[in-house]
Formats: structure tokens, C-alpha cells, sequence
């Protein structure tokens, strides 16, 4: 990862922000910026250069990690030892403007820093300019999340070896978990859905102590951290008979998923709108008369983060570039029942898009062991 | 948990903090406040009662968890309903004054908040109200940090089954983790900890690909959320010889942080700083010629967070309560070496404390396999 060129792609554009300084606090952007992977810091971004800030737990550790940047260690709270630097530093009768980032900081951090300031220097709500920066993935990172969608589709092979009717929700997540580990993933990149029964019907029903019961949907919706960056799939499995009617009923409102998963990821190209691509779901599910059970949007960006820019969402104008990483990810909620949704990562291309997640589609039922 | 009873305790002290309404969102505040267990949720208390906003995909488990609140569904962003809500049921002409949590409010967010309010009301930076009053566990709170301790210690006798010379961090980690969900627990309290060879320097060293080398020690810090609570162990295990001038050395740095450890656990009674505990700590080292070793504080308090209130740190004037509880971890490093920390859960009583860890402190030696 080139650094010092990201530290710098941001100090150039200080100036049009009519900012001096950049004090960047958020963990994925000092990870971005600095390859600092610690729980505590903070870049001073300014024109002649950047200083990085942290805390004596982290000392061995930012020597070694952090790049372009000096490293200061604080001696005491963090914001103390920045309000200091700028302080020792600053001529008084200079006017300074130091941007801040709004989103991550918070109502009391901002009052401590603003405290420790020297007359002359003001606070500004800086623009998310390292989460723009982050949008478009270089080369580097298309790799990593790549290996990272590549070790994530291994675990929905594991998991379909133990989910079957009677298992624990979290007996398929544990196992999930345990191969991710030791295939090098650092951690799961947000807490493994695996959702039976009625419980499928929760877009954010995380594996629980429930056996899995036959004659319903299993979402499972996973991902893994590896080398920083995060994988996010999902695959939804009937459990029970297919042919009965109530599994005629399930595969009609899953193919009606898949296909709009599959008009999603047809309309992704670059020029295109992130609405865009949410339209094109939603114009699936209407027609098959499944649009109101679809009542989140349609994906999100990935990389350091699990959920990062762009939203994938009704309306939204972000218009998509080449090497910019979203998650497709409609699906269909009937409360009580079951739910289904099918998810993969796609790279944004000039004529369409790369999916990134080798994992098949096809409806998939399970029966009893 | 009494949710309506903890709720009435915030509500009631409102008045003093000359606050008409507060406003939680702080995840750990809204579980602790009302039961839900969701990602995304704010909770408006006021004099007359409580409201809980969340959105769309929270509607069924919200109805479910929330108690003692109204619930309301967010149609668009969760602030911008809060503000709606405010505004309309607010009468032009009366002053109100809105808390805030400040420690975890964003910059932003208390912006857009602002911007939606109608004149006559007014933010303020509220006392962390809530975080005072989880500081004391109730007696079903205690019961759920015990049953967590207990989970997180089966994990270390599951560690000592794998942990030889060879193997890597995360096998050792693997193993720890897939015990933890196969018990119950919902997901580890932080990325487990196991450092070895000079990596056990690093008071933070997550688990990595390195095989655990011999004449070195490996610190194995790790903890379970179990029913929303958290626990929280540190065991350091010297592998090698332990009758070798090395395993001398090594004996001699861990006696002296067993007694440390042993001498805080000691003064940790009602009434006591939490300064007070740190220094006796911090005194045992002194002595012992490791004081400055010794680069982190004493401890912390734990409950629906790995790390809450109060602080254990040298100064720290913070008193000692029935019923609060706190991690004893003194630790020392020498950089490039090696590092030694132990680490319990105690509640505080009132002639002293209780120790929920109920694993051996005993200078423990592993040979090759």
C-alpha cells in the first residue's frame, strides 16, 4: 500500500477545503492513510507533513506499522498530546484552521481539543475526504478483498456440511468461525447471521441457540477480515421438501431474489448511479409482485469497513467509478414467516462490473441427515 | 432486568441536572436503559415517559426487546424522526432543554439533531448519567458476569489442551473461540489475545500466524459476551524450560506480577479509591525493581462493555462501590523479550471483593508435546 500517496492525495486537497490541517481520528482512515492497526489514534495532516499520535500501549507498534508519518508518543489522553503539538508550534498571531472530522468525533473529544487550542486556531467540520478517497479501491485492495471473498465463499461450503434440521444456529456459525480463523482471517467483519424458522425474516438475525427447523429458509450472511479488508455474502437454503407446497411458495419469492439480484448486478457499470442499481432490484421484486416485502436497500460499499461508501440505496446520486466495491444484497422479509436474500460483492468496471463472490445462486434445498 | 425501574432512576434525575429530556443512543445505554439489542436505536426520556425510536429493520425485534418504552419506527434517518417527534409535540413558546450524551454523540449528528429542533429548545452536554448508574451491577447483572467469567475460564483449559512450541497464535485462538459459541456466547468481548515470544511485549498483540516459539512466554488475554455481559482473563504460560537460567528470570518477573496482582486484589474493598488500587499494584512492582515495566493502568470496570467505568489508574479518585466490577491486570513488558500479565474479574463488597476468575495463578510451564 502506498502511503505517503494517499497522505499526500489528502494534503492536496486541504487548501480548496480552506483548511490547514486535517486531524484524522477514525481507525479504517488512519489504517488507509498510515497502516496503523492499533485502537488508538490520530494523523495531523498539514501541508509540510503528517505526525502521528498514540499511546504508550501502542509504541512498539506504531513504529513498525505506521508509514509517512512521524510518530509521537502522548504521555497522556491523545487529544491532550495534539492540542499540545499544535500549541508549541503555533504562532499566536496566526490564524489556522484545523478541520476535523465531524462524522467520527465526538461532542465531547471536540470540546477537549478546542480547549487545549491556542488563540488563532479554529475548528472546522471537514468534508469526509478520506472516505471519498477510500470509495475507489486501488489494485492492492481489490486483491484483499478478493482473497477475502474467496476465504468467505469457503465458509458457506462448511457450513452447508453441518445445517441441517435439528443444529443450532450457532453450531453452523461456530463452524463458520473456526475455519475462518485458522484459514488467516482476523476476525469475522460483523457477527454471523444464520437466521431459521421465523428468525429469517430478521435482516439482522444473528445465529442464536435455535435448532434449525425444517420446512423454512436459513439466511446465512457472513464475512471475514482478512489483511484489514472484509468479505460480506449471503446464501439463503431451504430446509425441508421442495416440491411440497409450501416449498413451491419459497422458491417463487426465491427466484424472484435472485432475479433482482441479477438485474442489480446487470445495471452496475461505471457512470451509473448508486440509485440506479437500487431501482433495478426494486423493478424486479414490484413486478412479481414481491416489492413491499424489500424494505432495506440494496447494498453498501466495502473494504476497511464492513459498511462504507457508497450507499446502494433509492435515490442516491452517487454516481459509481471504476474500482469502487458494493455489496448486492436485496431480499424479501414476510414477518413471522421466513425471508430470504442473496448477496455478493462486485468490483464497479467501465462496461459492467467483476463479482467478486465464486459462490453458486441456484435455489438449494436441504433435507433431514 | 427491571428496565422500567432504571429508566425512572435517569428520568429522576433530570430535574437536578436541569435537563427536561434525555437523549440515549449510546448502544450499551439503550440495552442497559430498555433491552434492545439492536445496532441502531435512540431513547428519548423525559419526566412524563420514555420513547424508543429505531428503524425499519429493528420493527419486530424492537416490539419484542423494548421495555418500558413506547416504540416508534423511523420511516427516514433515526435523528431526523427524533427531531420530527420533538418538534411536534413541542410548544413554541416554552424553553426545553435537551441532553445529550457527549462522550458518544458525533459532531455531525448533534448538528443535523440541531437543525431539526424547533426554537426554544436547547442541547446540553448531559453528565454521562447512565454510565454512572451501570457502574453498580445489580444482583442479575452480577449472576450474568459470573456465568461469563466461568465460560471464559473453560476457554483457557481448552487453550492449555493445544498450546505447545509449533503451533500457531490463532490455532490456539481457533480453538478458544469455537468453544466459546458452541457454550453460547454470543460473539469474544475484544480480538482475543494470544502473544508469544517477543509479541507477548505487546500488551495488545492479537493473535497472529506465529507459531508459539519455546524460552518465551505467551499471554493469553480473552473474554465472552454471554447474555449481553462480558468477560475478561489474562493467564501468561511460560513455554520452556522452566529450570533453565531463562525460565529463572522468567519465574522471577511472574512471581512479582502474581503479586502485585494479588496485593490490588487485596485493597480492592467499598470505600477505596480506584487510585488506591492501583498504586498497591503499582508499589509490589516498585519494589520488586519491574515498576517501570509496568506501562498501563491496573484495571477497569466491566459489564455490557469490555471497558466502562471506573477506571483503576494511578490518581484515579473514583470510590469504590458495593457491586461494581472491575478487571485486576497488572503486567509488565520488556520490548523485544518478553511480557507477563495477569488478569481477574472481581466485584467489589464491602469488606473487600470476590473474585469471579476461577482459574490457578500458579507459574504454569509447557513443554514440547
Amino acid at each position: 500500500m502506498d502511503f505517503p500517496a494517499r497522505q499526500k492525495n489528502i494534503q492536496q486537497r486541504l487548501a480548496v477545503c480552506r483548511l490547514d490541517a486535517l486531524l484524522v481520528s477514525h481507525l479504517p482512515n488512519l489504517r488507509y492513510l498510515c497502516g496503523f492497526t492499533g485502537s488508538a489514534g490520530s494523523l495531523l495532516l498539514t501541508g509540510a507533513g503528517s505526525t502521528f499520535f498514540t499511546d504508550v500501549r501502542y509504541e512498539t507498534q506504531a513504529h513498525s506499522e505506521v508509514k509517512g508519518a512521524k510518530v509521537t508518543i502522548a504521555r497522556k489522553a491523545l487529544l491532550s498530546a495534539v492540542g499540545e503539538w499544535i500549541a508549541s508550534r503555533h504562532k499566536r498571531s496566526k490564524k489556522w484552521v484545523l478541520g476535523i472530522e465531524a462524522e467520527h468525533l465526538t461532542v465531547a473529544e471536540r470540546k477537549r481539543l478546542a480547549e487545549l487550542l491556542p488563540a488563532g486556531v479554529r475548528l472546522r467540520n471537514a468534508p469526509a475526504l478520506v472516505e471519498q478517497a477510500r470509495m475507489v479501491k486501488d489494485d492492492e485492495e481489490i486483491i484483499r478483498i478478493r482473497h477475502a471473498a474467496q476465504l468467505g465463499a469457503t465458509l458457506f461450503d462448511r457450513a452447508l456440511k453441518v445445517l441441517h434440521p435439528g443444529v443450532k444456529e450457532v453450531e453452523v456459525a461456530a463452524e463458520m468461525e473456526y475455519a475462518a480463523r485458522l484459514a488467516g482471517a482476523a476476525e469475522m467483519s460483523f457477527p454471523t447471521i444464520v437466521a431459521s424458522g421465523a428468525r429469517s425474516a430478521l435482516p439482522h438475525g444473528r445465529a442464536s441457540q435455535q435448532p434449525i427447523p425444517a420446512g423454512s429458509f436459513v439466511v446465512c450472511d457472513f464475512g471475514v477480515i482478512l489483511g484489514g479488508y472484509c468479505s460480506d455474502q449471503t446464501r439463503t437454503v431451504w430446509v425441508g421438501d421442495a416440491s411440497s407446497k409450501e416449498g413451491n411458495e419459497a422458491r417463487f419469492a426465491y427466484e424472484g431474489v435472485k432475479d433482482a439480484q441479477q438485474a442489480a448486478i446487470a445495471a452496475v457499470r461505471a457512470e451509473v448511479s448508486a440509485g440506479e442499481v437500487d431501482a433495478a432490484a426494486r423493478k424486479v421484486l414490484r413486478k412479481a409482485g414481491l416489492g413491499r416485502y424489500f424494505t432495506h436497500s440494496t447494498g453498501h460499499g466495502v473494504g476497511l469497513e464492513i459498511h462504507e461508501a457508497p450507499r446502494v440505496a433509492a435515490g442516491q446520486k452517487e454516481v459509481l467509478k471504476p474500482g469502487m466495491v458494493i455489496t448486492i444484497e436485496p431480499g424479501v422479509y414476510f414477518p413471522g414467516k421466513w425471508g430470504v436474500r442473496i448477496e455478493d460483492i462486485v468490483v464497479v468496471r467501465d462496461g459492467g462490473c467483476e463479482i467478486l463472490t465464486p459462490t453458486s445462486k441456484d435455489f438449494l434445498a436441504v433435507r433431514s441427515s
